[in-house]
């Protein structure tokens, strides 16, 4: 007999098979039907404070579990989700997009309804989702929504990118064949080929000759889902290893061979002598934002680079497509004589980035940036996912020295301030049911910290009530320096354009409906942040802990933005 | 000489011109340059939380001053404006989007730097603008950018909608010549053409036969200019009229022959008679939506009709373009002869809305949608600004009896929740600009009053520090009835996902900033709301005060609401 079921159980099923376990997003008229399959499917519904939060969640529980889902209704919904999706379509963010849309009646009579631009055009809104979405798909027929919904999720896992769905209200719960439910859905193969072994074997011939390797971890690393590969290559050969600012939190750094980030022009010169010196770097998922590279500094030299990227595999400037970096990587680690690499004796001692601990510093003294990144580090342990929201946390995250098993979210190319707290939220929920099915390298009770600026914090503050809502694990830092640094840094130092409203930080948990003991603290000075970090409920609490530090409004990390600030410091006939 | 400027000193020129006394917006890096020159061109900048709420805020305060601007950063900005765009050009606000761009150099060397999708096209985000803009322009050229800037503009004041100017960072300071600028901006006339006065002389010929004519005023009578022309036509015709959803505080509703909203099939029985069986109706400003017009039933016959709307003018079924309502009603109200229109002796009398007072009932009562809106009423005072958000409240808001001069946001077909408290903060500040200048109907010390549900207020609650901080005379009554309720009316009345978190709504006001000292309170009975409505400081405090009302989630005003929860109620077999 024909099995069959309904349009939203396919969906909900799908997304369940794949290992998604939770929906972000937020009700509206056209998609409650929808909505009432999502449990009964076993997900949970998350029920986020605004859609564009909704995607941003959706986004940092897909970068963290692997795949996210996200359901809004058309037009108002999925619009102010949008720059939500274009961040996770310019960082690789696997999220799929669900709308809930009105009924097929109602779209091709051209009926004026609310939610629409009143012009009888139900095709605005998928037409401006297709710019950030990888794969579209509208369910119309259903008799076909099975393999349109399998198409789109494929497209989704292949290129790690959101896709659009749109499900009409009418058909939510319309019978479809459920035959397709028994296959799973997962990223083609690739086709073995007598000319890429070809290729591989002088990428292995190159390894062997190499008399200064250097391999550079960059970011598309996790999208092209190579961690495991690149891991393996980097313990095995035991080469001195880099990473970008997105590649950083996604390899080991405390193998001895893991040097830390590379910073291009900013970085020490020993690393930028050894690094343009290099007779072959292995470089692995190429990001080539100017803001992931210290514009374009932190790369290898092209004729020492091997780049294994989205596009294939490049050596030098010559690019071979169609040989995907996981079968690449694949053959070279099967057929790599470890024996045959040559023992380099000539390896200089990198600088290290150094943890600091209280007793190096006065109590006494105010918390600057130059120093508090590496008196935080000690917070961190195993497994803890950080963010570093855009502005000045997002430079400082970087002087970190992380844990094994821990991620870090930095600002890559997007750099949307406001981001970070809502991904917070489903990267938190993403490391919840991890650990709850054991799936986490063995760790318990890890944590999601996030270190982030006054101005970014006021963008997105009320998602902080979905964190308190599902009782999530997570520590703010908030950093109160008066404004929007990162832009005094940039232009505009002492204009009044860079300043917000003054807000009382520390009432945010009570207010967004935490417990009234949540624990919140706040530090000026050294020895006030000392004893706030030794308490124990702030390490070990449950639910949402917040710590406000007080830092200068002109105080910045070392780097571009000290170097920005001191441009304009310095320009003294210049209005600020 | 030749008489030069900057474009953004002739951007901003123009926008001071057209009376913009303010910009909304957020900085960005790609516009922060542009932002040096918004206060030196002597308009205030605003400075919202994030972008979806300055374009909100940008759009209340178009539909109050007549035109308003909005500054944002390419991509991640915009981007995040744009669902407030699309609000803006579905209602008709007139909102001028300015985003600033990166230069010229980095866009046609496609350089793939922050805040771009990183595939080097820099036309995606234009693209998407263009669905929800009336008119486009990229300054790419300092000979053409004054044109192109007094262009959209224009576009802008014709259509009452948003339009979308580029501005790439490198171009802000460069010089343009100034003359355009001692030439004003302005709609263009109509072009007098003998065939129009054959139509409006039948127009005036029916008027002059009616034996039982009616007006009915729309929202578009706002948006086309013709507020006064139908005030006057309202006046003195002394002909029954009645309003919209959205025409409703457009009208002096304290005028006899005002009686109040039409609610079609909601109507009360001598209404609806009446209008159905009217010979002439003038329709001013028509916007057919579905929740505009109760689904399409609180319009007039149209054989009676004749329709004064964006299209032209509509007799019956017959459309004549090209005349504009604004040029048809100065030529109809020139000629107007009032001794030949008839004497009507057969109108009956219209059900009148009632205000209720507190001695009419029971103080321990809790608070009911069905009374809470006429008790609330007395609250109200000429001049007031009144927002009833999406929701229970934009229901509510339509029984009550507005004073004179009060303007009211009602949900008109956009109905994107999170909409109003923004927007709130924009007309409130339109408001005081306008009191300032002595230009809002001799009133002063008028307030902009918030109805808000909790669902609504969580999604852009932060917009309350921006009316803190701008010290804006606002009262935020809001409706904690535990929920989405306008979704639990429409579907899933008991499901969780019309749950939302519970907050401490009360200390909004202290931790967005405001002095300790705000006014704050809270009413479960009439008797405790009786005793709030009584304190001086809130209805004649300044800055913000705020005022929680218990209600119950499964309540919701008379109306359409009631009748889809009754629905629920009675289908007792259904899963709810």
């Amino acid at each position: 007999m024909l099995q069959t079921t309904t349009v939203a159980e396919y969906l909900f099923t799908r997304l369940k098979q794949l290992g998604v376990g939770a929906v972000h997003g937020i009700p509206g008229d056209y998609n409650l039907r929808l909505l009432d399959y999502v449990v009964p499917s076993g997900l949970l519904w998350v029920g986020n404070t605004n859609e564009l939060n909704a995607g941003y969640a959706a986004d940092g529980y897909a970068r963290i579990n692997g795949l996210g889902a996200l359901i809004t209704t058309y037009g108002v919904g999925e619009l102010s989700a949008i720059n939500a999706i274009a961040c996770a379509f310019t960082e690789r963010a696997p999220v799929i997009h669900i709308v809930g849309t009105p009924p097929r009646n109602t779209q091709s009579s051209r009926l004026m309804v609310h939610h629409t631009l009143g012009d009888g055009d139900y095709r605005h809104f998928g037409q401006m989702q297709s710019h950030v979405t990888v794969a579209q798909t509208n369910l119309l027929d259903p008799r076909t929504a099975p393999q349109q919904i399998d198409q789109v999720l494929q497209q989704c896992m292949i290129h790690c990118r959101p896709v659009y769905i749109e499900v009409p209200l009418d058909i939510v719960s319309a019978s479809v064949v459920a035959e397709n439910l028994t296959h799973e859905i997962a990223v083609p193969r690739d086709v073995p080929n007598p000319a890429y072994d070809v290729i591989l074997d002088s990428v292995l011939e190159r390894m062997y000759s190499a008399e200064r390797p250097v391999i550079l971890v960059d970011g598309e690393t996790r999208a092209l889902g190579i961690l495991d590969h690149v891991e393996r290559m980097v313990s095995s050969t035991v080469w001195p290893t880099f990473t970008t600012t997105s590649g950083k939190g996604l390899i080991n750094e405390t193998l001895l061979n893991v040097h830390g980030m590379y910073r291009g022009s900013f970085a020490d010169a020993t690393t930028k002598a050894f690094i343009d010196g290099s007779d072959l770097a292995l470089y692995f998922g190429p990001h080539l934002s100017s803001t992931n590279t210290y514009n374009w500094t932190g790369v290898p030299q092209t004729a020492a680079a091997i780049c294994f990227s989205w596009d294939g595999i490049k050596i030098g400037d010559v690019l071979h497509r169609d040989i995907s970096p996981q079968y690449a990587l694949t053959q070279i680690l099967r057929k790599l004589d470890l024996k045959r690499l040559k023992k380099s004796d000539s390896c200089p001692t990198f600088p290290r980035g150094q943890l600091l601990s209280f007793s190096e510093v006065s109590g006494d003294e105010s918390i600057k940036q130059d120093k508090v990144w590496r008196l935080l580090n000690s917070f961190l342990r195993p497994g803890d996912i950080v963010f570093g929201e855009t502005g000045t946390a997002g430079y400082g995250v970087r002087e970190m020295l992380l844990p094994e098993h821990t991620r870090l979210f930095t600002p890559i190319t997007w750099l949307s301030i406001g981001y970070m707290l809502p991904a917070c939220q489903g990267a938190a929920l993403a490391q919840r049911e991890l650990m709850a099915s054991s799936k986490y390298h063995e760790i318990e009770g890890a944590r999601t910290v996030l270190f982030i600026g006054d101005g970014s914090f006021q963008m997105t503050a009320q998602e902080l009530a979905t964190i308190i809502r599902h009782d999530l694990n997570v520590v703010v830092f908030l950093i109160n320096n008066d404004g929007y640094t990162i832009e005094r840094c940039i232009h505009g130092m002492k204009k009044g354009y860079n300043d917000i409203s003054t807000w009382r930080y520390l009432k945010a948990p009570s207010f967004f409906g935490a417990p009234e003991d949540a624990f919140t603290a706040s530090a000026r000075t050294y020895g006030e942040l000392e004893q706030v970090l030794k308490q124990e409920k702030l390490a070990n609490g449950t639910g949402v802990r917040m710590v406000e530090i007080y830092m200068d409004r002109y105080d910045a990390p070392a780097g571009p933005l000290t170097m920005l600030l001191d441009r304009q410091k310095e320009a003294k006939g210049v209005d600020l």
